[in-house]
């Protein structure tokens, strides 16, 4: 059945053309939101437009949002829509960021970067690593093979015990502080929320070898910035590669840029070119499976928030 | 049989002693240069010692260098003796430390790590890339299985168009040129000869497209550098990552160290302690060999000089 589907708002023309042509590539035709069964969100910078949008819309059953993680709209959340997101979409392109910070770290490359003569020896292969990552989510699902040929020991911390492919061990969080001390690399790919805000703080850190990087694509919030700046100061940890900040932007001046040990990207594992060649099919599909009546993608627990 | 072997010089103690037990793992009795039938070379960085030492030996047959690459002794190579190298033993190593330039330059790191505000994303994805690699060695061995999973388009090229193993077509040399415009990223993984130096030069660069990446794990006189400057300063490519280059040391003020992108590491694709981790048991392998008579690993041709 061909169905009706708004997309809105259209004030980044790049992103909302791409969504026009997902809807007709899903078999649904684009209208106005007063007439629409379905919306695609089409500017992830454009939250506060949404109550007033939504207000004209009488046919709403279906809200595709382009997010992996929806904090944006969170307040916005309401049961008497089906949400869907961007969950696992981007995981791709994020897992080879994550891969890409981990070899930095242990080959020094930012601290390479910074120097302009040449100097010592430093480094550490990745190959054999005891790699731990907080979250069984789509980034743990395309990181996983990624590291396959390097032989490491992974361990998956997730809200269940069930065995993730491919990871040596998964484990629930509650074990999270007996695996620190025998973890290499700690790779932050879970969703924040209440429960997980802050997860990464002091006593984490001091728990981890002095030579283990930490690696965060997931939120900036997971991790208590201030012990964080200490650690690294400290020295008790190796390092930091962190493509979110608490807070994010992290404005100039913060003594996360100028630690050596640090290399931050700015929440670049995707950039907006690679996210929405990712997320152009996606959504054509949620839209055949909305047309269909099939289960649709990546859906929102609206209670749970994620 | 037990066979006899000198390790020499013993002015570098790990190094020394790494050798010593190398050789007694082998099956080899340690003993002076004077009875020695085998020599393990032991500090790369005193050549100049050779010639007096070897000229007290009476029973020398084989000599045993630590180089993958052995220029440094290629004025010393003799066919009175067999001569082996470290060629593929450093290049699980180096492999890894290929890959982690390439993702460091495809998503900027090198950039970033020198930012000290928030800035722009940049960034593309690795995923899909068309490789072209120059030598059929054990680095290149090494690096595509860490390259499977990206789901690369894989060109070797080399001295013959045997299939090598893992690459999507193998091709000869002369076939360089026509390869470089479909080449997102060039890696450099060969030995330097008389053929080989200054392979990658203006023409070279010219050819490949503006956003290419070249990542040099090989020799620096591979590269025309003063080529290489200008290309970088006319953007005429991406960027390149080096971790050797002509002349090394590169010296302080060198243009390459303020090329916004350029990435230089200080020839660490494999570091000394990994290096030595990975040599003990090689050598203790052909130290095996000899004492039994099998064929030596890593055989140098004198004739062609690698």
């Amino acid at each position: 059945m061909r169905r009706a589907i708004a997309v809105a708002p259209d004030t980044r023309p790049a992103m909302y053309e791409a969504m026009c042509r997902a809807v007709t590539a899903g078999g649904g035709t684009v209208v106005d939101i007063t007439e629409a069964e379905g919306l695609i969100w089409a500017d992830p910078a454009r939250v506060e437009a949404f109550p007033d949008l939504v207000a004209d819309a009488r046919q709403l059953e279906w809200i595709q949002l382009p997010y992996a993680g929806i904090e944006p709209f969170a307040h916005h959340l309401d049961e008497r829509w089906t949400w869907t997101c961007g969950k696992g979409v981007y995981a791709p392109a994020v897992a080879e960021t994550v891969l890409a910070l981990m070899l930095a770290g242990q080959k020094n490359l930012h601290g390479y970067a910074r120097e302009s003569s040449w100097s010592g020896p430093v480094g550490r292969t990745l190959s054999g690593s005891r790699i731990t990552i907080l979250g069984g989510g789509g980034i743990t699902e395309h990181l996983i093979p990624l590291l396959a040929p390097f032989g490491c020991d992974i361990t998956v911390v997730r809200r269940s015990s069930e065995p993730f492919e491919g990871a040596d061990r998964t484990v629930t969080t509650s074990r999270l502080h007996e695996l620190l001390p025998r973890t290499d690399v700690l790779v932050l790919a879970l969703a924040l929320t209440d429960e997980t805000a802050g997860i990464i703080g002091g006593p984490e850190l001091a728990a981890l070898p002095d030579h283990a990087w930490l690696v965060n694509v997931a939120r900036g919030g997971h991790v208590v910035t201030d012990d964080l700046v200490d650690a690294l100061a400290a020295g008790a940890i190796g390092g930091a590669a962190l493509d979110v900040t608490d807070p994010e932007p992290l404005p100039a001046g913060h003594p996360l840029w100028s630690a050596p040990n640090c290399l931050i990207t700015p929440h670049i594992a995707n950039t907006p070119e690679m996210g929405l060649a990712l997320l152009e099919p996606f959504v054509a599909e949620n839209v055949r499976r909305f047309c269909s009546g099939e289960e649709l993608l990546a859906p929102v627990d609206v209670a749970l928030g994620y």
